[in-house]
């Protein structure tokens, strides 16, 4: 394989809440994403979620608080755990999660994104 | 939990080539490693393995090839594949990979770190 730029891949497409995979690691997939704005109340049953911000500034609402993460900064998402991610302004985001994981979770809208989509 | 800020985590340690976990997402971990210099021929023989370069430079030596790799690159090292990351200065490193792999993978030497490290 070859190796991967993340920022550079993030050159590739300009959509929103549409994970796109850039590598995978056993059963695991790399997903970058831009976000800006509101995504959808949801929760994901069976898996943890990994969140790395890659640039820009992002918040994640819980229903007992909100964690705010800058550049550099990560935070995991506990199975089962109802979240909402948010963006005041573009935020790019790194997810790590298992192959196949849904983006919005139990919550399917018009914001569910399809699986698999590599750039 | 809290969130975890990449590059501070690097600031409460200063050993070379003993990786420390960050955070845990399902059976995985995160964990970040400062290397300098040559790190043994060894590969993993049940997981594959996802090095992301956060500060300086370093590459990965294969048995038909090498890869370099600067800031905000990474690359995932198949299962089963020999290979030996090198430095020539300082360069830190965030590894995933399953909970209880060993760093020197099937090479046992005094290069072989503690598991679980947590900072």
């Amino acid at each position: 394989m070859d190796k991967i730029n993340i920022r550079e891949k993030f050159s590739s497409f300009s959509d929103r809440w549409s994970p796109k995979v850039i590598a995978e690691m056993n059963d695991y997939q790399f997903k970058i994403v831009k976000i800006e704005g509101e995504f959808v109340w949801h929760e994901h049953e069976d898996t943890d979620e990994a969140f790395i911000v890659i640039e820009g500034g992002m918040r994640i609402e819980f229903e007992d608080g909100t964690v705010e993460l800058g550049e550099g900064e990560m935070y995991i998402v506990p199975k089962g755990v109802r979240h909402k991610p948010c963006a005041d302004s573009e935020c790019k985001v790194m997810l790590i999660e298992p192959r196949g994981v849904v983006n919005t979770g139990d919550a399917e809208s018009e914001l569910t994104a399809p699986n698999d989509d590599w750039v």
